[in-house]
């Protein structure tokens, strides 16, 4: 009969419908780690842009955070060349400490495949999150108790980045990875319970899926994509919203803000907040709801003090958040 | 010192916040199971209501489900009256097959205490719901892959229903009923793991806060408050939008649909389905789906199918979604 075995006929679909979009000719960069989702969206890109007149290359990042990991690295690179990929670069890091082990390397490795694509001129890079990888982020959010922008979870299309296997599962992903005669590199820090990914995958999803039924990393995703429109019209409904309100004198309307819906007016509060030159990582609900109240719920209060000397105060019928500097 | 234990303290302020708003004189009824959490809620009701000028009863429901419900209930009463709550009644209900146990509990539950109320003409009915009962609700919710609306959890305010204790955690709930003195009944259902909100409590919520670090709960409970926000704003922009693209020809405006973003147009279509007989329960995400891409993605598919004999079509500039008997 012919044709792929399933999972790898799978995996090219889904990679197929993401690459269709890109104009004939471009060239597409894999980020790949030599573990086994990157490592099968490697391949079945390297098998699909040919067939649609794109090239396709790979990245690859040395994070120097591992015994070895150099030499992986090195040793993934002509693996990706024999599939046929074409520029395949290696970028080692060095990751600092700020906000974390785990963010820390992700910083420096977007910084790595940005500056990857832009020297190759790449149309895009793709990434290889599957939907595994999109509950486990779900249910990380929620334990912060966060809004809706976080909880939708990492989108399928992000500036140049393409998820392209992030409705698939990760055992599909893994199978067509197996079914290529692929040999990937199994991360320890996956299984590592250091980290609460490696917990959340290891142990929270699988009672998760034990108590409730299966089919919860599915169902997480599902809501994440139905969240993820949620935020979309949301964050479009307050930019509206702040050019509406937005007053010659310098302020913001305070009967314009008034009238809006609060989870518009909260999303205003907050653009007006970063704005005015609050930390995005400092800020949090309680800042918002102490806004909030100086419009809706006005007692006298003299003003509400914000992370990075920002100030929110009442002045003429208008809601003013300003720099300290600016406001005295 | 004098003054209550701080969870008492507690409790009673979650009541007032909620009972201040009430007029003079108005009569609140507490729903009482018995349990811990609706038996604190009665006690800090009978102490509240009467110091703010309000009179305070009770209900108790037997759904007749489990041995000696009767009894338990019948014995509860005498506990309510000696709080100091008038009217206290007892309501006995038949609790039906359709849409599982749990569902049809609810159902005739809710039934008995919205007659009761309208007998007395309360203003309100009060229930025991904590911050805990709220984040099994979003996890249980959430494994079904639910949208905002869903996620939202329980409202504190809904209509006649008002859940002063839904930002109290049960730990503190439970502390003060035992600091009051009083005795509460637990429901074996609560332990029994043929439930899956049970199985929630006992099994998921404990093993999340062990992998993901202490206060899931209250993360799901804040998550719950941001979406429930959200899913209002929606809504209704929803409503505006339904009213902006109606057609007098009595279709919707496909060229305004197209406009909206995703997030108001799937609620517009929804709402248009069940306008047009869709039963709720039947509408699922690939019916909206389906309609959508009558208008985004149309390729000249003919109709949609739509449970209850409803069908979906593009006709004269306009999408309609009609009865079959209607449309043919």
């Amino acid at each position: 009969m012919g044709g792929p075995p399933a999972a790898v006929a799978t995996v090219r679909r889904a990679v197929r419908r993401h690459l269709e979009e890109f104009p004939s000719g471009a060239l597409i960069l894999v980020a790949c780690s030599g573990g086994a989702d990157s490592l099968a969206l490697a391949a079945a890109t390297a098998f699909v842009a040919p067939r649609l007149g794109l090239r396709a290359g790979a990245m690859t990042v040395d994070h120097g955070l591992q015994e070895g990991s150099a030499q992986r690295a090195a040793a993934l690179l002509p693996t990706l060349r024999r599939l046929g990929l074409d520029p395949v670069d290696l970028h080692t890091v060095r990751v600092g400490r700020a906000g974390g082990p785990e963010g820390a390397a992700r910083r420096a490795r977007y910084a790595a495949l940005d500056s990857g694509a832009e020297a190759h001129g790449a149309e895009s890079v793709l990434l290889g999150h599957t939907r595994d990888d999109q509950a486990e982020t779900v249910l990380l959010r929620l334990a912060r108790g966060s809004g809706a922008r976080s909880l939708a979870g990492m989108s399928p299309c992000s500036g140049r980045y393409r998820r392209p296997l992030l409705d698939v599962d990760r055992s599909t992903v893994r199978n067509a990875c197996a079914q290529m005669g692929l040999t990937a590199w199994e991360d320890p820090h996956n299984r590592d319970p250091a980290y609460a990914r490696s917990r959340v995958r290891s142990q929270a999803l699988p009672i998760l899926e034990e108590t409730l039924g299966p089919g919860v990393a599915a169902a997480l995703a599902r809501s994440a994509d139905l969240l993820r429109d949620d935020a979309a019209a949301l964050d479009d409904a307050a930019a509206q919203a702040l050019d509406r309100c937005r007053h010659p004198g310098g302020g913001a309307d305070l009967a314009v803000l008034a009238e809006l819906p609060r989870a518009v007016r909260t999303r205003v509060l907050r653009q007006l907040a970063v704005a005015a030159g609050v930390p995005e990582g400092a800020l949090g609900a309680v800042h918002i709801h102490a806004l909030d109240r100086l419009v809706t719920h006005y007692r006298g209060q003299s003003h509400v003090d914000l992370p990075g000397r920002v100030c929110g105060r009442r002045r003429h019928g208008c809601l003013f958040v300003e720099h300290t500097d600016r406001s005295e």
